[in-house]
């Protein structure tokens, strides 16, 4: 064994040679053992982005089994799961303490945290994007939502844990029932928001169990290998793609700032930072930003706490006087003498840690709770954003379109899998100008597969392309200009009628968006309904949001819009980009998603009288055909099947010049409008 | 003059005698002063109900020239508007006050107060809805919103007010405008709730400017002939209608109040203590309630609050022992002694008076800030409470359906006006089973009439029926077993294409909430586009939300449910009752809207494999066939021509048996199915 993983690294090497790889396999192994810290590597299609630009088929299958048997060896080399909340309870009896909060989130409140932040991966090994573990002296329970019921039985240990659903048995209905007034609880204000805690410090108080605030996280006392922070460079985001300078983001922020009666804002989200500044970093897998904090003084003067070795000179350049750059251990002193003056002090509840408000209320600050003062301005992208966005939606189209189109040849054949076709997709990709890699893990769900909405394709669970399948591919890249996310689910061989149907009603959903018309002032939460109204109608749904706001070469998640049946009160504006994504699940069976970014624009005005006002609509980013094969027209309104045509020929004449004669003689066909059935 | 005058009474008094009144002139004259106190009449209608069952014509309109000439003499013989002023402000300076609110509302936020507390119309003229006046010592101001800016000048003196818009200027925009820093302004804690006044002291504080409760409303001191409060009888609702005992209710109401961790609740809506007590009364033109305050204990006992001249000895053998009547001036001392014992006890923070809040926490009792507990059971009504409603819409359906059919021949002649038409309705209702009086004023709006949606036809602005325009007509009734409101858009004469083009589109609204199926959990904010994307797909809206909900012999208006683009996020259960009502107003020409009150019912489920779910669904109430005249079918869908004709068909079906032969032949024709256009 130890033999053939010698030789596997041997054949690994000369293939990394034979691609002219930038990193050799010692760096591959530092990377995968989290001691190289910059950029983070999560998964194969990062490193290979790492590696070079173009690798071969073996390099790739190569690189892979080296990635797993690196993964199996730390894991080997690491503490069993039962001796690390053995060790973890230890190092709470040395703080007096009787419990421990274990969330999944960093101090960002990062979706995604860097591996030094996996806290609760380390401890439990689930891995899913949403969970909080409750560590007790003698019980302890991992709370995960609907989406995770099955994975948090494969990944932790139900020895150790009891696993509870987040909804139906939060931690706040769990603690009183299985701890002893008088418990003692601790938690990380760094890694839990005022708007998140509060509402379970409510509760633990009626049963008189404490939530104490930890000064030092015992759970990293005990992580004796846990990574070190990343150190990514930070690069300038040129104001040609940015559209607007720091300096004019920074003053617009400042008056908001001022307006809500605060002389200073702390900035704890690293987009936020990203956007303001005009700057992008590496610290994350898929989403190019920089992790630090910031504090914004009506003045406009700007402390950025970021570890200094991450500032490239052009960066520090760009930053001139305004910006001064310091340590990270600083930025507690900043916040106390923001508080001894007494200033009133912009933070947002929902997304600050608790630490943060806690130095300056120490201190004597008087907290202004309003959203961070960028997310609105940051959502709304300016004309040369826009510009960049949809050049960078071509480019992904064209690469999109050519992977359909080799899809529809080789999927029949029985020879794809879901790990080749992500394999394939990103080839396609990285040969693209601009492009800096994904902007999430790509969700490839052959049958049954795509059913799991939040599907991460595997070794252990990589399935066939089937005849009789529907294939679901989730994807996005990263570009200089631009961030993408597409979703196409296509037939292999024939679909069922079921399928069809089913197939038919989200599109009928998605068309519902991307032909809805509405005035200023209308918000996600008032369409989301136009997005289901056609599943609903034979006692179908999807159980997730029909969309999301999306960054410009940021986040690929960004708020503070999105298209649900809740929280999603934020009204539209000019230049937001949303995901329109409505789906269909039938579990074990298959999976439908059709999902295209949508941007908002002024709609134009209608003939329609004196009182005809101003209206907002959506314009699709996304240019990628949807599967004809699948749709039944005979349930879709002619209004619908001219929008999917004339959405096709746009597909067809922006796409075509830039695929090869074999691509642009599948797209001629896969745009074919279709006829209105006539009526019976 | 005074000749002409006593002539007209004379008349009157004959009429009376021939149409059997059950009043002399003498009473009449008494109510339009307003120093009889029950039932209150506010209208003709009203009036006429008591006169007698059924009046000629000629009594009609003697009884109309009387109530006007009533009404002149009253505002006459009272201070002048100006005066008003002068003597309020008088009384403030007494008080030590340099200003005050005069809010619309009364002690139960009711949405028409009793004549008693229409102070702000008795200072300054205006009756609108919605509104409150700032009465400063040198300035003062009306606040009305969009709805009200023409009537508001109309009605008050400029000379007097600033008009100022309720959204755009508010009087915690306003004050601090206009006050300087130390003024003193007074507020009826009475009128007042703790979330209504809460952001507006807030306001006022951070430009010094004080916001003192009153002991005593300086208003009332100065409005010498203020009307007495009502004190119509209060009967039982008997449980052969209400569907629950009054005992049950109780109980239920008691649990939701122990689950809340209070030991009672006060209750100071009319319609939650005469739903939860199973009575009825007549305070209130056109809802069937009686003013007063009520304690519930978890126990199940209940303190009413409620003038004993009201109560019906019937009333007195139903309530029995759980269920104390008490002076209403123990109120604040029940309130006091429920606070010593330091009990916790809810308080609906929306509806109760800030009044009541002071009460409970000077005497140190904890503020549970919940819903009134009778709010959700009110609005989930019972199999034996539908049943009646059912019954109570068919009835009212041939009412309906017998005028529209007397419209079809009357309408195009010429002869018939708004005031006319209201009269006709009026007569046909007046004479089903169960009638009580109307839910609400009638709004019969003629061509460009129909487009002001809170119209209310005044002998100055009746208009003719012409042909080539549109009649709105907006109406309801009080049935013993149910309560209505329906809106019907006819065309006279032949409509305009554009007419026929704005109407299929709210059609096409109505049909999308009157079809639609949705999951458990769903509430109308997520409805409500369904009824505006046909109008916002031209560029077009309407200013009103879609739907309110309706009760049961109660308010026409009830919550906790809506739909509308805002605050509609209560879930739809089955039970609950609610408008359909999209519009479109076109200013200066013509207004549509079409209007059916909708029940939320269970839907059956579809054979969609193995997960389809429950769903929710609507099942129209009101039963009147929509004028196809108006309808376009070319920009229809199928479904939707499908569901109209099926609409119609019950319509027909249910109806036919009850009208006469002329009606039954109108109706033949007006529910003849609409052919699907077949596609071009």
């Amino acid at each position: 064994m130890v033999n053939a993983e010698n030789d596997g690294e041997v054949v690994l090497e000369s293939l990394l040679k034979a691609n002219g790889s930038v990193l050799s396999i010692k760096e591959l192994r530092l990377l995968a053992e989290g001691q190289l810290a910059a950029p983070e590597p999560v998964d194969v299609d990062n490193w290979m982005a790492l590696v070079a630009a173009d690798l071969s088929d073996d390099l790739r299958d190569a690189l892979r089994s080296f990635m797993a048997s690196c993964k199996a060896k730390e894991i080997e080399r690491s503490l069993a799961p039962a001796a690390r909340v053995e060790a973890l309870r230890a190092a709470l009896s040395n703080q007096d303490l009787d419990g421990f909060l274990v969330p999944l989130s960093d101090e960002h409140q990062s979706e995604f945290p860097p591996k030094r932040a996996q806290r609760l991966a380390w401890l439990t090994g689930f891995t899913g994007s949403a969970g909080i573990a409750v560590i007790l002296k003698e019980k302890a329970a991992l709370f995960v939502d609907g989406r995770y019921t099955l994975q948090v039985r494969e990944q932790a240990d139900p020895e150790l844990y009891e696993f509870c659903s987040i909804s139906a048995d939060p931690p706040g209905s769990w603690i009183p029932k299985n701890a002893l007034a008088g418990t003692r609880i601790g938690y990380d204000p760094w890694l839990h928001t005022q708007s998140g805690i509060a509402p379970l410090i409510e509760k633990c108080r009626s049963a008189q169990i404490h939530l104490i605030q930890v000064e030092s996280n015992p759970l990293d006392q005990v992580w004796t290998d846990q990574p070190p922070a990343p150190l990514a460079p930070v690069y300038p985001h040129p104001v040609d793609i940015a559209g607007r300078s720091a300096t004019e983001k920074i003053s617009e922020a400042a008056a908001v700032i001022q307006g809500h009666g605060a002389m200073a804002a702390v900035l704890t989200a690293p987009d936020s930072i990203a956007w303001l500044l005009n700057v992008r970093g590496g610290d994350l897998p898929n989403t190019p930003v920089s992790l630090g904090f910031a504090i914004l003084n009506v003045s406009g003067a700007v402390d950025l706490f970021m570890d200094e070795r991450k500032i490239t000179p052009a960066v520090r350049t760009e930053f001139g006087e305004s910006i001064s750059l310091r340590q990270p251990d600083e930025f507690g002193m900043a916040l106390a003498t923001l508080g001894t003056v007494g200033t009133p002090v912009l933070v947002a509840p929902s997304t600050a840690p608790v630490w943060v408000v806690n130095q300056l209320e120490a201190a004597g600050a008087e907290i202004v709770a309003k959203d961070d003062p960028c997310v609105l301005p940051k959502a709304c992208k300016n004309t040369v954003e826009l510009q960049g966005v949809r050049n960078a939606h071509i480019r992904d189209g064209a690469a999109l379109c050519s992977f359909l189109a080799w899809l529809s040849e080789a999927g029949p054949t029985g020879d794809v899998d879901e790990l080749s076709a992500v394999d394939k997709l990103y080839g396609f990709r990285a040969g693209g100008d601009n492009f800096k890699g994904l902007s999430f893990d790509t969700i490839s769900g052959a049958g049954a597969n795509g059913a799991v909405v939040h599907y991460r394709v595997t070794r252990e669970t990589n399935r066939k392309l089937e005849s009789g399948s529907l294939f679901l591919v989730d994807s996005g890249a990263q570009y200089l200009d631009g961030t993408t996310d597409v979703t196409r689910t296509v037939a292999i061989g024939s679909p069922t009628a079921e399928m069809r149907d089913r197939f038919t009603r989200v599109l009928k959903g998605h068309a519902g968006i991307a032909t809805a018309r509405f005035p200023i002032g209308t918000s996600g939460g008032q369409l989301d309904s136009l997005a289901r109204q056609p599943l609903w109608n034979v006692g179908l749904d999807f159980e997730h949001g029909t969309g999301h706001g999306v960054g410009a070469y940021l986040g690929v998640h960004e708020g503070p819009h999105r298209i649900a049946k809740r929280s999603a009160d934020v009204p539209f504006q000019p230049g937001m980009i949303v995901s329109n994504e409505p789906g269909y699940y039938k579990e074990g069976a298959y999976g439908i998603r059709i999902e295209n970014l949508e941007v908002v624009r002024a709609a134009p005005v209608e003939e329609s009288g004196d009182d005809s006002r101003e209206m907002l609509e959506f314009e699709a980013l996304t240019l990628a055909p949807i599967d004809v094969a699948l749709v039944d027209t005979t349930i879709m309104t002619a209004d619908e099947i001219d929008w999917l045509n004339s959405y096709h020929a746009r597909v067809r004449s922006t796409i075509t010049p830039l695929v090869d004669a074999k691509t642009a003689v599948w797209l001629e066909g896969a745009t074919q409008p279709l006829s209105i059935p006539t009526a019976s």
